[in-house]
C-alpha cells in the first residue's frame, strides 16, 4: 500500500482545471485501514517534529485553504494534533481588522510565520486576499495579478530563509459540502458552526473554482500546492499526514551537535 | 478511585513550606491505572474545550512553573496535547529581549493572554520575574514585593474579564532532578535539552525554594496555585488533567444560542 503524493501536487507552471481532480479518492483503502495507517504516521510525525524543534534551524509553514466546511478545522484537529503543541502555532485569519487593513495585505501574515524549529499552520491565509476579495469584486484583475506576484515573492523570501512551505487545497464536491452544512443544521452541537453567509459563498461555487485555479498557479518546488481529495475525511488526514512526513524527512533536521562532553559533567 | 484536587491547592492567604509537600505522590494508583484514567480525562477535556471555543465568551490561562527538568514540556506534550490545537496557544517565555526589557515586566506577558474561547499555556511566565531575578539578586526585596502586588492586580484584571487562571508549580525532588539531568547526558537524543546553566541553578536549590514559596502566596480563589507532586510524570499529568477538567466544568461553557431556525434553511 503506497500513496504517491506527487500525484496530488500541482506541477510548477501548469494550469489546473479542478474539474479533473477527484474529490472522493480513497487510495485503494478502506476507512479502517486508512485510520490505522494514519496512527502510525502520527507517531513518525511527532518524532520528526522533535528533531526539527531540537535542531532549531529550519521551520515549516502549512497553509490550509478550502471552501466552507471543506475540512480545515478537522485537519488541524486530527493531523496537527499529532504534534507536540510546544512546537506548533496555529494562525486563524479572519476578516482583517481596521489596523490590519491599514497595512499591505501581507503584513499580518508575515507576523505569523514560524520561527526556527517551529511549525506554523495557517487556517486560511494570504490566499484569501486573492479568493474571497476576487469573487466579491473587492479587487480588480490587475490588483489580483499583482497580489499573486507579491505572494510568489513573499513565499520565496520564506523558503530562502529556511522555511519550507506546504499549501493544501482541500478539495470537496458540492454535494459533500451540502451534506456537511446540512449536518451542522441537524445537529444541535454543531449548529454554532453554521454561518448563514456560507450559503452565499456556496452560490458562488463556480466563481470560487476559477479563482482557486488561479491561486494554484503559485505552486513552486519550494512552496508547492497540493490538491487534496477531501470528501473522505480519513483519506484527507492520511494524505496530508503523508505529505508532511515526506517533507520533514526531506528537510532532514538533526539533533544539534554540542561541545559538551557528557562524561565530564558531574551533577551534584 | 478519586483525586481530591483541593488537597494540592494553595489556600488563599496561607504561607507554604514546600518541605511539607510531597513530590512522589501517586494517589493510591499504579502507573498503568493512572495512564488509563488520563486517557479518559483527555477525551473529556477535548469535549469541554470545544464548548469553550464554541461559546466564545470565556478563556483559560494555564501557567506552568517548575525548576529545570521539572516537567513543563512534558506537561504541554501529554496534557495540553489532548486539546484541539485550533483553540490553544503556547507561550514560551525565555530571557527577555532588549525590546521586552524596555517595557514593564508584564508587557510581554499581557500580549500573550488568551482571547475569548481560547486556552493559553504559559511555559514559564511572569513568575520568572520574581524567581530567577530574585535568586540572582537582579532585583531587591522591595521591587520583588511590588512585583508580587502587580502580579496580583494583573491576574485580577484577567479574572474579572472572563479569563480563569490556573497556576501549577511542578514539584520535583532534588534527587529526581538529578536523575532527569543525568538522563539527558546519557541519551544522545536528549543531550540537546541539557543546558550547563541548569547546574548553576541547581546549586541554588534552597534559594529557589524560598522565592517559590513567596510566589505561591499569590494564590487566590480565581487564580489558584497548585503544588503538583511531579516526580512521577504519569501522576503529574493525571492530576493536572483532573484540575483543568474540574475548572472547565466549573466555567461551564455552553454552545451558543442562535436566532437561526435550522428547519427554515434550505441548502441549494
Amino acid at each position: 500500500m503506497e500513496l504517491k503524493t506527487a500525484d496530488y501536487r500541482v506541477k510548477v507552471g501548469k494550469t489546473v482545471k479542478l474539474k479533473g481532480w477527484k474529490t472522493d479518492e480513497k487510495g485503494g483503502m478502506n476507512k479502517k485501514e486508512g485510520k490505522a495507517w494514519a496512527r502510525v504516521l502520527a507517531d513518525e510525525l511527532a518524532g520528526w517534529q522533535e528533531r526539527l524543534y531540537a535542531e532549531n534551524k529550519q521551520s515549516l509553514l502549512i497553509v490550509l485553504q478550502a471552501r466552507d466546511a471543506g475540512g480545515k478545522d478537522g485537519t488541524v484537529k486530527h493531523v496537527i494534533g499529532a504534534f507536540n503543541p510546544n512546537g506548533v502555532r496555529i494562525a486563524n485569519f479572519k476578516v482583517p481588522s481596521e489596523e490590519e487593513l491599514a497595512h499591505d495585505f501581507l503584513w499580518r501574515i508575515h507576523a505569523q510565520t514560524p520561527k526556527k524549529g517551529m511549525i506554523a499552520v495557517f487556517n486560511r491565509s494570504h490566499y484569501e486576499d486573492v479568493l474571497v476579495t476576487r469573487v466579491h469584486d473587492m479587487i480588480d484583475d490587475r490588483t489580483a495579478g499583482q497580489r499573486l506576484d507579491h505572494i510568489r515573492n513573499f513565499e520565496s523570501l520564506l523558503t530562502d530563509s529556511g522555511t519550507r512551505v506546504l499549501k493544501f487545497y482541500l478539495h470537496v464536491s458540492k454535494d459533500e459540502q451540502e451534506e456537511r452544512l446540512q449536518d451542522r443544521l441537524d445537529n444541535p452541537d454543531k449548529l454554532w458552526k453554521f454561518n448563514a453567509g456560507d450559503l452565499e459563498e456556496r452560490a458562488l461555487w463556480d466563481q470560487y473554482t476559477k479563482v482557486y485555479e488561479e491561486a494554484l498557479t503559485t505552486s513552486t518546488a519550494a512552496a508547492p500546492w497540493y490538491v487534496i481529495p477531501a470528501d473522505h475525511k480519513w483519506f484527507r488526514n492520511l494524505l496530508i499526514s503523508q505529505i508532511i512526513l515526506e517533507t520533514l524527512k526531506d528537510m532532514n533536521p538533526q539533533y544539534p551537535e554540542t561541545d559538551l562532553n557528557p562524561e565530564e559533567i558531574e551533577i551534584d
